[in-house]
């Protein structure tokens, strides 16, 4: 009985979540599903992406919070269009609350959509949003057993972020653990070792999704 | 209709979990629900609680994770009876969780029980499982902002613990912000600042859990 109920959640997400496709792929966005434990450095990520690629693609930002609009309010710093999901308690945003959000944008003038979802490492992987790419940050202080102990987020993602490596000589974490249960789990995950606060290691993070944009647009 | 399924949802497990306090009451044993995002240091504290307290009380331990035995392998080690709940994808445990493990106790001979749940700053807030108390760490890597953008964790508590206070040299941490934004939510809350790598500050978080079994055994 409980499982039905999950399952019909699940099933009627996926629904909504192919018609959001379906209109970015109309539109030519690219659409990524940024996901992380709370405190990763979603937020500085998306900062750090859009300093790199807004002279380049038309970016837009969809931030989803349980409340408040902290992080919304950073990215309308750089004079990109961004919309606030309060899931009200929710701990993932899902493809109908991003579908309600599209009428705030011009989907004619966009090349990017990226979706900040909740800080969770859990329950963001099962839902799907209408998205080309699930992208993951592991952030250092975090520990390398994550991918052994939240499998499913590793499995469903196409990039894994290590962030934070700045902090590498402060604590104990063990690279090559991370990097070969996350590869042992997803042997398709591209692994890019960033620090959002010194730059070190962005421009791989950068040059790969840019050439899944052009990819993209190629199609 | 999704709200209702969710707050029966919620009822069955408060029920459960009434069960479970009146049967811990009986038994005169203190119980703790240690949440925390991934990685902020749950497995860790309860370590060093076991080492303070295993000679004054009886302790036992309750894992949560949605897969496999990390952590109640570490825990074992301290020769203390432990129990691993596999949630199965499940990002919290439950009062049925909880009380399914009982059998695997003699609960005749114990004082304390440490369950410590699934990395998640969202829903085991949520989710009562018969505990005389909620503890939650933040830890300082995460960011002084997560009182605000998570607040249903720090309402429940009754103690957060601010953990890895050794790394305040190399990262952003306003502590003042972090106090005062989760002491607005919850004035009640008690705040102890440890670094469990360091051991510094523990002997609070130690004296208060000692008092508090020690009140629970008077009544």
């Amino acid at each position: 009985m409980k499982i039905s109920v999950v399952k019909n959640i699940l099933d009627a997400n996926n629904r909504i979540a192919d018609e959001n496709r379906a209109l970015f792929d109309e539109k030519k966005i690219f659409v990524i599903n940024l996901m992380s434990s709370p405190g990763a450095g979603k937020t500085t990520l998306v900062e750090k992406t859009i300093e790199a690629l807004k002279n380049t693609y038309r970016i837009a930002v969809i931030e989803g919070d349980i409340q408040d609009t902290y992080d919304a309010d950073r990215i309308a710093k750089h004079n990109i269009p961004v919309v606030q999901i309060n899931t009200g308690g929710s701990c993932h945003i899902d493809g109908n609350m991003v579908r309600e959000t599209l009428p705030s944008f011009n989907l004619d003038e966009l090349d990017l959509i990226i979706n900040e979802n909740v800080g969770n490492l859990v329950c963001p992987a099962e839902f799907q949003i209408g998205e080309n790419a699930k992208v993951m940050i592991l952030s250092v202080p975090e520990g390398a057993d994550k991918p052994s102990k939240y499998p499913l987020m590793f499995q469903e993602s196409s990039v894994m972020i290590i962030n934070k490596t700045d902090l590498l000589p402060y604590v104990d974490f063990d690279m090559q653990k991370a990097e070969q249960d996350a590869g042992g789990l997803n042997p398709d995950l591209n692994i890019y070792k960033v620090s959002c606060k010194t730059g070190e290691g962005l421009d791989q993070w950068v040059s790969w999704l840019s050439n899944q944009i052009e990819a993209f647009k190629q199609q």
